[in-house]
């Protein structure tokens, strides 16, 4: 460990966000740009009021204690009385997709956070940023990494911040899983195994179609790519993936199943999956002398596991308390975010080169 | 269950081997041809005396209730005096591979383990089969799947037993879980991860080279692969493979690390992987309901696993000594084999398409 991450980390331990933070370890910080004025608490826009802002997020942002929901933004009418009745949002703060960019005069709004289809993420991103905003934008970041690339420049140039929405990173026992990969604690990662997937039966769903960002890759297996570079701490250097479908009547846009391997620069392997048939969630991780395993590893609760040196029993939390007030704190004080833009940028780069395979057949060098 | 399978079950049930037949309940059973003359034991000759048979076999072989080590067939001339001191092999029935065939003569030798490395496989279980004994062959069965065929005709037209070496299928917690995963228990299997690995670091060691049979598939893939179609009972419709070497100065002819997928007639599919440069030993089943674990799922013993509703803790038994009595006591009386050769031929047959579509790119069918 260098000095830079020594001292990234002792600030990480500093953070006074609970016993969570008290072990976090995850090394890729990157500085956020422009300090708060002096708030309590920051005000968070949600935008995008699908399951995930009103059944998580919404209800969360009562509990935490560095930011609150302050505002939303939604194209249906009804959302904006049932949720200003509901969390006494005030009228001023409440926006449509046509008066999103006034946005920008409303200093009761900090933050944003981007919950839209995928493919909505990038525009927002930008948008917010060019309303002096800073953003939370939910995973997968975009559609590819060439968006990615234009959201990071977006935040940079209106000096705000922006974090992705990978709520594992402030779970306690993840953490201690991605310490023990990178720290080699049980030697060295050698092969990483992981299945991310649920049965989905909506027939309209934008998940379905690939315009909108949708496919189980784009959805469930971020977290399976996610878990091999969060538990090696490496960037793969070449990708080949397989695509398997069962239900083609529902799967005519984008794919249900996906295998694929990730070769990384130590040697180590990783042969995961994502399904948008099967109900899955674990992640398997051999070591030179053990394993590492969490079943499951990116439920919203209940993360459960073992080494084979020990049981993993490190307090449950509220994952998106968590990260919301993480990353109001860094705000506020202008420190580096645990998760930023380039770390999404990073999976959609394996993304993009996942998807290149399939259509290909072939091997995909990242290097 | 049809009737036949029913008669088979209730058969195998009837066979008094201890505990572990009591939940025999694999149905892939086939008769094998020439019953024996009544003999309390049959004597087993070992052909090939390496580690597996120096230090698994021939001992087991000592513990054995209906077979017996009466005879051997080695090439080094001092493991002769060795084996006929430490286990009073009588000096008629130790063989060289210059007179193998007179074993045709000896009353002594019922059955044939064939112990070589892969490449001899096939040719000694044909002159077994020439010389009118039956036989036990080591996994894998051959080079591919065309010698397997041989393989099975020469035991057919010469009325002799042949059965495999798959001392998983003897094995009480593995039996459990080809009965959860073929019965559905816990619902369809939906995804199949198997990995069976160890590090390999001799030098000159005949699994090294590509024209004895060498390679971490042929060694240890087929754990997984045999994971994969008795959890699921089905046999797979295609294949996708993909090497990986890292230490290319050791692995200058054959595989160090494979990952392999599966795709079964149900929609169950298999993402599994074998290597020569780590250890590891695992299954991890996911079905409609929950899930099958077996870690470690192929070793010697200490078989060790849980399910989604229980853990399972069947008897650890000695393996070899569970097959070999129980092929005896099939040939004895007649009835059908629990592993036949038709079950190794059907493992050669993906082997062979795995290495197939990593030299072509592809996908592999294999209907």
């Amino acid at each position: 460990m260098n000095a830079d991450q020594n001292s990234r980390r002792k600030f990480i331990k500093n953070i006074s966000l609970g016993s969570a933070a008290s072990i976090i370890s995850y090394p890729m910080l990157s500085s956020c740009a422009a300090p708060q004025q002096n708030k309590d608490k920051l005000g968070i826009a949600l935008v995008g009021l699908g399951y995930y802002s009103t059944d998580l997020l919404a209800p969360t942002l009562q509990e935490t204690k560095h930011a609150y929901l302050a505002g939303i933004v939604t194209g249906t009418p009804e959302k904006e009385t049932a949720w200003k009745d509901k969390y006494g949002i005030a009228e001023k703060n409440i926006y449509n997709y046509d008066n999103f960019d006034e946005i920008a005069n409303n200093p009761d709004i900090d933050i944003i956070y981007v919950v839209l289809p995928n493919s909505m993420h990038a525009e927002y991103t930008i948008r917010a940023a060019k309303a002096g905003k800073h953003v939370i934008c939910e995973k997968p970041m975009a559609l590819n990494a060439q968006e990615c690339e234009s959201m990071i420049k977006a935040c940079k140039e209106n000096n705000v911040a922006l974090s992705i929405g990978y709520r594992m990173h402030f779970e306690p026992n993840t953490q201690e899983v991605m310490r023990i990969g990178q720290e080699q604690v049980l030697g060295a990662v050698q092969m990483v195994c992981a299945g991310a997937g649920y049965r989905e039966t909506r027939k309209d769903h934008w998940k379905l179609k690939k315009a909108m960002g949708g496919g189980a890759m784009m959805d469930m297996g971020v977290y399976s790519l996610q878990a091999a570079r969060y538990v090696t701490g490496e960037e793969p250097i070449a990708v080949t993936a397989q695509e398997f479908r069962i239900r083609k009547e529902l799967f005519t846009e984008v794919e249900e199943t996906l295998t694929f391997q990730l070769e990384f620069p130590s040697g180590a392997l990783a042969n995961l999956h994502t399904s948008f048939g099967m109900n899955m969630n674990y992640l398997d991780v051999r070591t030179e002398k053990g394993y590492i395993k969490l079943d499951p590893f990116s439920s919203y609760n209940n993360i459960n596991g073992s080494t084979s040196e020990k049981t993993l029993n490190l307090p449950q939390v509220n994952q998106q308390a968590t990260q919301m007030d993480e990353v109001a704190v860094c705000i506020k004080e202008g420190k580096p975010l645990r998760v930023t833009g380039e770390e999404g940028l990073k999976d959609m780069k394996v993304v993009d080169a996942i998807y290149r395979s399939i259509a290909e057949g072939n091997r995909v060098s990242l290097v």
